[in-house]
């Protein structure tokens, strides 16, 4: 099982979130490309800091707004969007060839994926500019999306990853942040979510049912006050469940 | 000998210079790589037209200063600067990677490219870049310039580039754009003096006197009125006094 | 009547449209201020040019995006949105301050004025952000557009405008540009109907059916090739026609 | 005695400093508008709170640079300087009209105070800004600075301010940040060395000398740990020793 979090989210003078003490905890590092979060001098000192501990780095891509996080829909264009991403995935991949790695999978940040999620257009540009890029990258996404269904259709594969500490509806969806039940907040509980997705595929909804989720990677959020301590919890307890712990992807077989 | 210009210098709605016009006269194109110019859209299409012709793609990286187009100088930190060149050049190579082709060269723009001529941090800070991002990756930059020393001080190729257009003071240095003689401005004179530069490797000063001026590569303008006119015409001369034209550096063996 | 048009809308070393020839053509100029396009030399320089000549400055706010030029929607929180309109607001205020003028009128820019023509949210933030400035700001907006309507509503006076070179649905919104008649070509077509729009208060819609539509300003497009000639004809058809031109809001009481 | 903080230098979804517990402690406050820090929302909500408190507003102009947070130098063309920091003083003033105050004062940021301070055109384009804008207002800048200079040259007020975290040099100037005795780090020798300031107008240099420095402000910092805890530490012993607090500036006659 994998564990992801979203790094280098800070912006020049600005910091959001803990990326050495998270770095420790995950595996799989979404880190943030520049156009809604991310200076290049972060994204390298982060890119540096993964590659020492086998972390895979991913391209947290987003649309390019730095006043709103990202956090806002856009309605792009196909062409600027698939653009856009793209040169999000190169800018970050530069840095990890300096840090000896490579760019390893792809996650949409923000209002960005939750519009590919459901939304043909953007999630297509996605897929696009993974496939221009590199089409043996992943595509890290909601179990059951369009951005997922179209990613399988061009011949990517798509990860399927849960939230420990989200609420989900019967359908399979994420509770909305605004209605009861959005967020877990209890440590214990979510790190026990966490341990029954892992090890059992399924999760309960807010109306009581058993919902199978089978997923290959548990994001965990770093921008919240307790955020490494939440993330050091469900580590703790994957690995007491015997869960073993490690990047979705492999390694490029010429990393030094 | 070589022909470089610079490209891709629009942004979203604004255009500037006619990058399909100069694609056909140039050899060498310095594409704009979203910090001073040069969003994604336009650097794909740049990229990919100069992949059709046989036209070397460089990364023409600036400051981060859409505003001021990259022509006033920035006090950077060290890392920063080295970042944000990293950064361009990365995003740079990954239109270059849809292409079929890869960044083959560095040119700094603007205040950028004055700067580096004479200060030795951001010069090292440049230099490091290239150095961190692909050694193979020559620099352009002014003949004599600390970027030059530098440069090949770090195993770097050096490429020296003269400019047509330009008056010359009998040191080498370009004649201040607020000086009499900074412009050429006869299309014939420029003309010659691109042929004379390839041919005899000189330049006549403003004070008369004969520079020895050897370059690999004559930067050609495309943002000014006229600015295609201008370069066909160095081209045309230049064929027509036997020079042949193609890119300094080589194409990727693995080109497709 | 009221002739406006878009003015300013350049950045830095990028230009568009021709804002000293328009502004001997106009009555009022909507002048970008920073967000979408609009840098503060420039809008310093229309807003004295506007002043010279008695032209009404009005603030064309858009969304936060340069890269956009502020064309496409962006869901913004409401507090967001309206703060980043007065923002503009004020900043433009200073240049008038500087011009001995004011800011005479608001009017939305590209997809916030189409999103505010028809989303109650974003509506009401235009209006908020110029109540809260100053309510006796009118707004030019779309008759029948629930912008109107919610101004209206809050007490700030809705200024119809018309657009004399797009084509009209029966309906009374616009042909979208992607559909046939969304664009009226002929220079003498676009007076024709302005005049009609000044004298008779209606428009022929694309069904050919008659539509009244009462309009306070008639739009004219300054970014394309030819659009002062076409302004130029504009404005001499409706002198010809006997229309008296003039800003719709008066000069403040207290202009040096 | 006045005490100023920089506020509103957060941007979007980053924060920085205390806003709300600083407010209880300054009596002026140097809002951040928009250029190296600061968004709209976070700068009306900073007006507001300063204004319920009787908190001075002045407008903490900065660079053009988000990414640097306007702590590195730029080469700005004058006019472009000017106008740059006239959109600033703008966009603000139209926040603290909404919160029923105005700009009272204008205090240059980061490295556009330190350029200002001793660079005779950066210091002349601020200056040219406050004097189009509004003569009335004063400046917030290093006693004996070109600045100072050139401000009380064009009939401006300009107030000196002095640092009580900061170590001083014989000559006047701050001890820079990278010598020994740059920073005064222990709260009770802040606090202390505000005292002095404000009562005898003196301040002890790193080599032992006594200083003369009259000032009618003192900057305290508000973008450290513990900057809240220290502030209210120089004003509790400022009222213990007997100086009586308040804006340098007085409040417009037409507050409402």
């Amino acid at each position: 099982m994998d564990l992801n979090a979203d790094l280098a989210e800070g912006f020049g003078a600005w910091r959001l979130g803990d990326d050495d003490a998270l770095l420790d905890v995950i595996t799989s590092a979404n880190v943030a490309c520049g156009f809604h979060a991310g200076d290049p001098t972060t994204m390298r000192r982060v890119c540096a800091g993964a590659a020492e501990r086998g972390v895979a780095v991913g391209a947290q891509v987003g649309y390019r707004d730095l006043a709103g996080f990202g956090r806002r829909r856009i309605e792009y264009a196909f062409e600027d969007l698939r653009d856009d991403v793209l040169y999000q995935i190169g800018a970050l991949d530069g840095f990890c060839r300096v840090a000896g790695t490579r760019v390893r999978y792809v996650k949409p940040h923000g209002a960005l994926y939750n519009t590919a999620a459901a939304d043909e257009a953007q999630a297509a540009a996605v897929v696009a500019a993974v496939v221009d890029y590199d089409r043996s990258l992943p595509v890290l996404c909601p179990p059951g999306s369009v951005l997922a269904r179209l990613a399988t259709g061009a011949g990517l594969r798509a990860v399927a990853e849960g939230f420990a500490d989200r609420g989900y509806q019967a359908s399979g969806a994420l509770v909305p942040r605004t209605s009861p039940g959005a967020l877990v907040k209890s440590p214990d509980e979510v790190a026990a979510r966490a341990v029954r997705m892992a090890v059992e595929s399924s999760v309960r909804a807010v109306d009581g049912v058993e919902l199978r989720l089978p997923v290959e990677s548990i994001c965990v959020h770093g921008d919240t006050p307790g955020a490494v301590a939440l993330a050091r919890g469900v580590r703790a307890e994957l690995e007491r469940a015997g869960v073993v712990l490690g990047p979705f992807v492999q390694a490029p077989q010429d990393e030094r």
